[in-house]
């Protein structure tokens, strides 16, 4: 699904249960860094018209995202506050190569790897969740998350052929099922 | 006008009209500056809530116009490309106190006498410019630059008291006043 080589374990289905509040506040950071991520990648590949241009699009839609938790978390008291992340990103990040074109081409992969697990969670946690406004507005994510992680693969194919980024891809995404494995010390969307 | 201590010397709207295609293109990476200077202000203060609301708002803007640049410059066949920027930024950044709550109200004075400036130049701009469709660009963003240069100066009252913000409003302007009079080796939005 989406480039995934794994499907989220039960195990982290059953931990989220107990730790619905942090994961939503965990969520309004993920919808920020997205954001930044789309922003990042304007500002290292400015002169890629293409790819700007679909980056304001990310970036206000994520952004969007980020008010509407903002707001479930107003309506519910929960004071949004900085959270430790998950180790998941910088693993991600830390596969990333230094060398351009290169470079590019996983920053995009990347992202859009992160996008496609999003994806797969929300859809996850819009059939788990009991509480309905909690499992609509999860419901409400998914579409998004997945033309994001589309976007993103297409963009890789202007630094590298369709085969190369392919392979990298499929590379990448056995990686992010191995980061996943590994598990967390803490709960969040990405653990 | 809006807390600025000079008003743009006779020398720079002499000196732009040669360089109105350079203008343009930097006019693009000052629009994407001022977003990414706005969601790096989301990460840094994150638990305000009604700064990353306004952020939030401002980014979008920012993305808008940048894309509105964009587009003027396809139009007129000019390629977007990378620019040596002014020291402009540099200069003003530097001024920008590394301890809390200092930080916080000198990057946002900072951004919001960018903001101040790049209106005061729009409506110049408006002005002088005889290109109709240019002209009328520029006096179309002279209302959003005033209203983020208020909402900046707002949000920096959440980390010190108004008289001190107001106080450092001034020292922080009469410094970008000085560094407009030094000149600069290229002609940008901000030189």
């Amino acid at each position: 699904m989406l480039s995934l080589q794994s499907e989220t374990s039960a195990r982290w289905l059953s931990q989220i249960d107990d730790h619905l509040e942090e994961l939503l506040i965990d969520h309004a950071h993920c919808e920020k860094k997205a954001a930044g991520t789309a922003m990042n990648l304007i500002f290292a590949y400015v002169e890629n018209e293409d790819l700007c241009r679909e980056m304001v699009e990310i970036v206000n839609e994520e952004l969007e995202h980020f008010e509407l938790v903002l707001d479930l978390l107003k309506r519910r008291g929960i004071r949004f506050r900085r959270l430790t992340p998950s180790s998941y990103g910088r693993k991600l990040n830390d596969l990333v190569r230094k060398n351009e074109p290169q470079r590019a081409v996983d920053r995009l992969l990347v992202a859009g790897l992160i996008e496609a697990r999003s994806c797969e969670r929300f859809d996850l946690l819009s059939q788990h969740v009991k509480d309905s406004e909690l499992s609509e507005f999860y419901g409400s994510l998914f579409e998004s998350e997945a033309r994001h992680h589309s976007t993103y693969v297409r963009l890789a194919k202007y630094f590298a052929d369709e085969a190369t980024v392919h392979q990298r891809l499929e590379e990448l995404a056995a990686a992010e099922a191995a980061i996943l494995a590994e598990g967390d010390a803490v709960v969040r969307m990405h653990s």
